[in-house]
């Protein structure tokens, strides 16, 4: 959560409080979800994006016993920009179709906000909040205060759930560490062995630090992972994961672990950036295996990724990041448009892996999109050529697109060698465009210049990323792509997620026309291309009216409740 | 010097040798400068360029007893591309006026080319070259050796001059350092107390090896430093250089060194970047302070530094880097429309001081312009208003801006308070941009995407830097901003050097005005500009043909000689 620029929106979206100790903003809707309406031609229809206003950094995420993914989110409920900071909330079975839950986190008091943080499942019943249940879940978050014209400070806070994170309250002995810092937050929590571990940022000392904790309410430094990678001019959301190494097979030889830190603003790109750093942990201290800086994303619009606590130990870690940037957030035009900013990546699973080239690498895997496949559009190989697909008719405006290159004779590959994906409007000519050099060391690149609805001097239009492609050594080689289109979004998985990218675009006219050829490729080389049109996860959801209203069946028992206990010891009305 | 893609332009422009134990291209000048035309209207009139052909790293930079600056270049003199490496020379008294010399090294086979390095002056003759002088200099480089399909191996070679760098002799006993390697390139070499330290770059095991040396000529391995920073997918062109550690008055409170270190292709931006790393050095062994990777640049533009040898201890260091990008340096509409391809940033001197917001910065200084400056075209200060200037009738097309802001009052600071510089062709509205906000994380932005003389979907068009000037605290501050605008360059300053931006543009008419604006600065605060025209440092050299033939009177007689002994012990004609 970025709060030097936060505090003047913090102060515009401010709703007065009632009274000294209770604080009740009768524009946030508690008890059920807040409904939208997803039909809008820039709204992802297999991303998550929130029902209505503003949202930013993925909070809280867990994986529960039944399977159920939790996504919380930072978010705005009454504006467009960044302020007045909540945990939205959003639940999903397979990480594609979302549903939306009633406000899980509410501000306290006037003047003091709900940050970034995290959630765990206290099966154990470390707490103590959980005697009879093992689905118990803590999360553990940053409150900021506001005063009046300045910064307080930011404090680390728990609240407890028993029904499975649907509704929380308050710890009364909060903050569980406390601060006289204005620039403290972000906490992410995870288990290590036989207690809990958190990493919080000093953000402006550049600093992660290390706590432990039996119960998860009495915490404990242990040390601090300071002044590694790009600094920017802040660390913000860092998280701790542990992941399996896997070998050129896909096999697991082993684990180790990922701190991963976003850096917000300074970013070479401009703005936001998260970089990750593979190490040791011992539960006390992490050391990276190197001083290397790695990047998650080539593009400008992935930030404050976070890793679902719960996926079992030896799998694949999995990651949903906040897919914007701050220097544009608040002004791309989905908010004056349709009403809303801001969506998550798609679900990406992680692992580490020595990839050509680069060795170590943390994999962006994209998570299998079955759940979202409709009919194949096309299914095709060719050697060089290309083909052209209207998909207007495609109601979600949204594709799935793989392109395998194998049989790649890499002594033959030229300059010339290419492949190239474009998405077009024939209506109005823009296009945003991709393609790949598969000789030498010049790379694969994305250029969203061509896309004329979002005006920003902050919105760079080209990204890049080296070859790191298995050729070079003669033997055959093969290539993979993958693209996830959706309206207003695209992300590209390179050779399974050694590289990833993601990118905003803001067409004035729905691009729904594709090409894709390739060109100068050795004899013997044949691209293997499918592409899918995809199901909208919301436009099922819908209501006569287009609206979709959320999950409403469950949530009106102890949503009211549990905001009362949460936010003060008093009663309201609301 | 960057290899992989090098393979194929070193063949196409490679010449036939003559005979086994001799090669010579009859195409390239020896014993005497190459002419060039320095009119074009895309040429820097105050900043390096080659006088024909195709130009990257700088080289063997070194200042002399004399207090004569020494540039050498990566220098393909009979293409517009990469290949077919020499070692071109300039000097200059002042660092902006510079006089072509003869090409300094020659490939001395075929297909062995003359790749990155550097110079020293053996004051004291250790090398045993020098028995009757104290201005020998020896030069230390790479020879890349490219069989008819493949590289070969690149190792470490010395050549002396007895001439203070015009002409040089190749050792007899070379290499220096053997190697296997095919990415073993670009040593640095510097004296500490008692020995000479080379730092060579392993460049795809991401590792610089320090090497040390009592004699230039027998050289032993004595550390690594390995995987720092953003990696890319090659190290390059490493530097070791001590720095004065200046307090925030500027007064050198300690000394310390910087490893840089270059990275091509996979900067996060694209292509080409330079990252550094202060810390300590014992003569064996460079230990960074800390992990945090730092660039030298927010622009795509500034690659491969080199800091002269020779400056006097304790003095600030000055560099020069290479202002292009692998990405597009090859395709830059320079080559097809005036016979040249790159320049060379302006001289910045360098220092260590910690900033504000972000600590421990190598400060990129402007070194001072006075050689080059013209009469003030403008002298103004003002609160909140503009400036406008058609600068049509400067002859070199070029200026020198100074805008200083004092008097801040940070917390009457808003989003809207803004200062901006912009360049513009009336003729063809083409327009460079740039501005700063003065409020919260806003950054200072650079925007070449509305000059439209080369479209290259490497050529990003907008850059942006953190905001680190020192406000937020309520005191009265200042920020400061230099612009060193030169026909197709630009260079940005912020704060003395704090940051800095090296952004190539090409634009289809001359930006021809410039207009200069601030908006909701606080009352008290003062915009104070100077706005220089510039005297080309190139048009008094050149003859009524226009042509600027370089120092020919002194380079005739070592010449031919020099070259022949470098290159073999038989005969040739030319």
């Amino acid at each position: 959560m970025k709060t030097t620029a936060f505090i003047s929106a913090a102060f515009a979206t401010a709703v007065c409080a009632q009274n000294a100790t209770t604080f009740i903003n009768p524009a946030v809707p508690t008890g059920q979800p807040i409904p939208g309406n997803y039909s809008g031609g820039l709204r992802p229809q297999v991303h998550f994006s929130p029902p209505q206003f503003f949202m930013n950094d993925p909070n809280g995420m867990f994986v529960d016993a039944n399977g159920t993914y939790h996504l919380y989110y930072q978010y705005n409920p009454t504006g467009l920009g960044a302020g007045n900071q909540h945990w939205g909330h959003a639940t999903s079975r397979d990480l594609y179709h979302w549903e939306n839950q009633q406000i899980a986190l509410f501000p306290p008091e006037e003047s003091v906000f709900v940050f970034s943080g995290s959630a765990v499942v206290d099966v154990n019943n470390t707490s103590g909040f959980f005697p009879d249940q093992t689905n118990g879940v803590v999360a553990i978050f940053t409150l900021a205060r506001y005063y009046p014209n300045a910064a307080g400070p930011q404090t680390q806070n728990i609240a407890y759930s028993h029904d499975g994170g649907y509704t929380f309250q308050l710890y009364d002995d909060n903050p569980v560490i406390d601060s006289t810092s204005i620039h403290f937050r972000d906490p992410k929590v995870i288990w290590y062995e036989d207690h809990w571990v958190a990493v919080i940022a000093y953000s402006q000392e550049f600093a992660v630090g290390i706590f432990t904790s039996p119960d998860l309410k009495d915490w404990t430094f242990a040390s601090n992972f300071s002044y590694h990678g790009l600094l920017g001019t802040q660390y913000e959301c860092p998280n701790l994961v542990k992941l399996p190494v896997r070998d050129s097979e896909g096999a697991v030889t082993s684990e180790a672990y990922v701190m991963t830190l976003s850096v917000q603003p300074g970013a070479p790109l401009g703005g936001s950036i998260t970089e990750y750093f593979p190490g040791d942990f011992n539960g006390t201290h992490f050391i990276p295996f190197d001083s290397a800086t790695r990047l998650t994303d080539f593009g400008k619009d992935n930030y404050a990724a976070q890793y679902f606590y719960g996926v079992p130990d030896g799998e694949d870690a999995i990651s949903i990041g906040w897919a914007s940037n701050w220097q544009y957030t608040q002004q791309v035009p989905t908010g004056n448009l349709e009403g809303w900013r801001s969506a998550m990546t798609a679900p990406r699973a992680n692992y580490l892996q020595k990839a050509d080239r680069i060795g170590l690498t943390m994999m962006n895997k994209l998570v299998d999109p079955a759940p979202v496949l409709d009919e194949p559009l096309e299914t095709t190989s060719f050697g060089n050529s290309s083909l052209s697909l209207d998909f207007s008719d495609v109601a979600s405006n949204a594709l799935y697109i793989e392109a395998n290159v194998t049989g790649i004779n890499t002594t033959l590959v030229t300059g010339s060698t290419t492949l190239n994906l474009t998405f077009t409007s024939p209506a109005s000519g823009e296009s945003l465009r991709s393609g790949f050099f598969f000789g030498g060391d010049t790379p694969f690149w994305i250029d969203r210049g061509l896309v004329r609805g979002f005006d920003n001097i902050f919105f760079t239009d080209k990204f890049s990323a080296a070859n790191v492609y298995d050729g070079g050594d003669g033997t055959l080689a093969s290539w993979r792509m993958q693209a996830l289109f959706d309206r207003s979004i695209c992300e590209w998985f390179l050779d399974g997620g050694v590289q990833a990218a993601t990118v905003l675009f803001y067409p004035t006219q729905p691009l729904t026309t594709l090409s894709l050829g390739s060109q100068a490729l050795p004899p013997g080389a044949t691209v293997n291309v499918a592409i899918w049109s995809l199901k909208s996860a919301w436009a099922p959801y819908a209501n006569e009216q287009g609206t979709v209203v959320g999950n409403v069946s469950s949530s009106g028992e102890g949503a009211a409740g549990s905001r009362r206990d949460m936010i003060y010891e008093g009663s309201f009305s609301s």
